[in-house]
């Protein structure tokens, strides 16, 4: 497979197509932003570290019978993905309180949930991703009810299949944040699984090992990535 | 019935304990709130006029099979209600975008939606009345599955009846926002519907019935809750 032309530059990702139109190349970047890009930094070796963290989550779903767009990677940072139609609406799972959500409610970060939240976000960047629900979902035509039904079963499956996992490795999962996106009429998951997207505490001192090091300014934000992708491949 | 103690001030009735522990005395006042209590005002009349059109929606409301707490009117500006046990969810019901919908969307006000949309806000002044999902209204232990399951189905009826009773004296019923509480056990509609909790839009020309015209200083704030007291009842 050949890499053709850049389709689009994300803030974590560059898009390209290839000669096969079922196909896109994708680039992991150290760029890094927050707070919908009022931030913006580098954490280098954070493309190389996200795109074989990612590349390992999605393979382990694949054991679980979770289909993502995720075929091979190519280079430390690279991967190639089948080209997805995005669906609009990034799904967040929540065991833990924390971010947005211990705003919301008024909750201290770190207080277990009772039960796991579901929430959905409006992918716009112009719009500052809000939170939506199901009926916003049908009015913007993000969705269908099936399709969203099948990705809230989806998503609560991955919390599932990586919280055990991460526990084994003394990771607890507090939070995460799926894409899904459609592949030739296929719901597929999408986009990446990293400690860009995750919130990944350490079991046992609660040492955060994920992007808040970045949003909050805790310092050693490579070494937390790079202590995820340690404890998953030691 | 002897109306007692005044139990709470709220931004816009005063509710009182009588000598019967089931019933609660409501006094709805003229002061005007806005933007979670930055804006404040009086509006002349709106007390009376928002008990009286309470009085006449809740009592439409029960024709059609829906119970409230509603009991009777006791003067120009009172009202004495079943004794509830909040549930802390504003239940708001959409039939056009408007306000924070409109925003959040990113839709032009006035656009009909392609369907009802119904949506929860976590009721608290200090959190700002955030909006929330079933999940994490379970979180928050603010209701049960089943509860919420009859409150929007409640919900959506109290629209279908507004809706037309409204059309066929030319008001269009944007939206509006609805409580319910616990009376031993049994679920109710409760707190007000007025032009404080509603948006009434003149069929033919648009023009805002409504508390739209004192959170967006348009003028003839008491005319307007006026003009629907009269549409209603002439
Ligand atoms: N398989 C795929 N096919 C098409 N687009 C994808 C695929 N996986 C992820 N994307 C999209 O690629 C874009 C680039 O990623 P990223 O840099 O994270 O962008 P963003 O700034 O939108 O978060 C995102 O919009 C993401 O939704
Ligand atoms: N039947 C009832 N029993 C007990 N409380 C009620 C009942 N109906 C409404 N309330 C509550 O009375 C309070 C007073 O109303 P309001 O002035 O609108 O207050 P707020 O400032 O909270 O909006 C509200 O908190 C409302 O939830
Ligand atoms: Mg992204
Ligand atoms: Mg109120």
């Amino acid at each position: 497979m050949e890499i053709k032309e850049m389709l689009y530059e994300g803030k974590a990702k560059k898009v390209y197509r290839t000669d096969n139109p079922d196909f896109y190349w994708v680039q992991y970047k150290d760029d890094a932003t927050a707070f919908n890009g009022l931030k913006k930094g580098t954490i280098t070796g954070k493309g190389s570290l996200n795109n074989r963290i990612s590349a390992y989550f999605f393979s382990l779903l694949a054991k679980h019978g979770i289909d993502s767009h995720f075929v091979e990677e190519k280079s430390d940072t690279e991967m190639v993905v089948k080209a997805l139609q995005i669906i609009l609406v990034e799904v967040v799972v929540r065991n833990i309180a924390a971010g947005s959500l211990a705003k919301r409610l008024g909750m201290e970060e770190g207080t277990p949930l009772p039960a796991t939240v579901v929430e959905y976000y409006y992918k716009s960047d112009e719009l500052g991703d809000p939170l939506i629900n199901d009926d916003h979902i049908q009015v913007l035509k993000l969705a269908t009810p099936e399709q969203m039904a099948r990705i809230k079963t989806t998503a609560l499956k991955v919390n599932d299949i990586l919280r055990s996992h991460l526990a084994e490795r003394d990771i607890e999962l507090i939070d995460f944040k799926l894409e899904f996106g459609l592949h030739k009429g296929e719901l597929l998951l999408g986009d990446e699984i990293s400690p860009d997207t995750c919130r990944f505490w350490d079991k046992n001192t609660n040492e955060k090992l994920d992007k808040d090091r970045f949003r909050r300014d805790l310092g050693n934000v490579e070494e937390a990535y790079r202590e995820v992708y340690r404890r998953l491949t030691q």
